[in-house]
């Protein structure tokens, strides 16, 4: 991050631009937004047995719509597919594409998706990259020519943020439905957004 | 974060509790919002000339909205305050009693509340560390009796959380104004919300 | 950590006694080194044949010998101690009882320990925090009346720290079997250490 | 990291190869050590006013020979020179070229180097990256047609991490003047160490 003033910065970031890039870039390097939720299912259906799939999609797509989460994505597969065209200067071409297992800068990058939802997801993630339950044992294939040093973590780690989101959301459904009080910023953070949505030109 | 099936604990857990409790001890250990967010006005003003005090005292209330920030707060004032009664075993007294240079365990809590809006507040949350203004340098006052080990550095990482959180909507303010396509994401979640609030009893 | 010039603090820090106030309270609370080295070697034992018991007991050690481990484990055990006393305000007190799933300042602490070793641990962690084998399993029982928040996850994060040294360790072994050039800085500080022993009075 | 079994990969790193890399890089990138101790001097002397600029370039030394810091450096300064050839894809390399606000993943990067020697270096790393003295000022001069949005908070990073070195060390040294006891796993390690070093050609 620069510590600029922004005024002094040309160039202007389009945050849509961002967004549309990472869900392309996910597609493109063979991972769907089902399967991610899929892995939210698995690590979440014994905790909630009524989840859904629906409920389950929707939360990787907003676990996805954060930029913290967006710049880790995109940083990831970048770095996967240099090393799979060989561009890297040789020991880190060499680190990435073995999947070194001194290597850890996947899980660092991982790890800041994970954060984004708070420590609670820290256990999921390392389960689900241990395990490597479903489109993780694809990606974890070393025998494709393909690279997914960076993604496959990556990929466990929006579905643990995933299944922290729910666990936030499903505590406010049940204190909503036992009548007790809700947080007044979240009602003021509606006001605003939807404030935000109707000033928005479409 | 126990690893147990939700519906096997009687124990339910009231959001709108811990919430009033957080603004309840940092009040009574005599930190109020407008201290923190002078804080974050001392951060951003250079970079958001037209930043006015009430929405560097909106973020602060937001970032004191999250669970995480919550859990934080509380452990840190509840160890201050157990040491400042002299109840805590021999070691550990006198590491927070004394804010051993060696004892980081305040800052860890310190950065699990600037983590929640990601690493662009970092930088903010060690510069306010070092330099004390304001509040930080009346908290980190060693002859008053007090002892603010971790309060000290848990103000600085909610008004570094709150910098992340403005630099984020400004960017989001710039791109409406611009007539950018704005994220379905965030239009979504603002008719989610609004439909909770509205089936939520009153 | 306070930011004042360490000459101005009368107190003297004794780093024995941290170090042994670590053990001591690990062995008060129940938890053995065996039982760590245990879990190490449940993690390990797949990717080394020939791991022994012994390094994995050694390795454990040397986690337990960083002042930043020392930290965690002794700020996490008396918060379990405190709250098994019913001695904290009543938000936290519940939290932390409960092990409320919300609740992830003992995942943060945690993580705290894996790090000293780098990000190469954190998925060791996740995995064994979720399968609780050995030791872990006991820690996490509910009906024991004692209260076990924190050391569940410290002991798990002990264990995920043990284990990232020995894969630095044994690449270290392989590449001196192989007559590899080693790092230079390794025999610098060796003897540096052993300087500093000898001056030292017994 | 992969999760395989080390002995199926025929891949085998070379540390020393790691090692040298990360300190050749740095210097074709402008950065040489002595500007390093630099910053840890800055940082340092208000608190040990004997402190050498040798005991400051050692403890930059021993930073840079962790493979975890290694790897930070090399990724960092890879993406770094691949956003000055403009071989990254549309969104990432406009982020990175910018040194864009909210682009967060060289400040994750910066953390896992001060993580290295745990928490109490964060509030020195977000100093000097607000600050920008010495090599950072050159380092972050968006005018010299070089980018180094991650070398910049790389540089800070080490200098954090090796005053947090100093911080241990010192404490180490002022218990040794005092005749108190030593830990004896300093002991054991250095005896290692030494016998490693004796074991290996030369």
């Amino acid at each position: 991050m620069a510590d600029e003033p922004i005024a002094k910065i040309p160039y202007s970031l389009n945050s849509k631009a961002v967004a549309d890039a990472t869900k392309m870039w996910l597609n493109k390097r063979g991972v769907n937004l089902q399967e991610i939720a899929e892995l939210v299912m698995f690590l979440q259906k014994k905790y909630y047995p009524n989840l859904t799939m629906e409920e389950c999609v929707h939360n990787v797509e907003m676990v996805l719509s954060k930029r913290e989460v967006q710049n880790a994505v995109l940083t990831g597969i970048q770095l996967d597919m240099l090393a799979e065209e060989g561009k890297l200067f040789p020991p880190l071409q060499d680190m990435i594409e073995n999947d070194e297992g001194l290597y850890g800068v996947d899980e660092i990058l991982a790890f800041s998706i994970v954060n984004v939802y708070g420590s609670i997801g820290f256990t999921n993630y390392g389960y689900v990259d241990k395990l490597k339950p479903g489109v993780l044992e694809r990606l974890n294939d070393k025998n494709t020519g393909q690279i997914h040093t960076f993604l496959d973590d990556i990929v466990g780690a929006v579905a643990a943020a995933a299944s922290s989101r729910i666990a936030h959301r499903k505590q406010a459904e049940r204190e909503i439905d036992l009548e007790l009080p809700h947080s007044p910023e979240d009602r003021e953070e509606a006001a605003r957004k939807l404030a935000e949505h109707e000033k928005q030109p479409e």
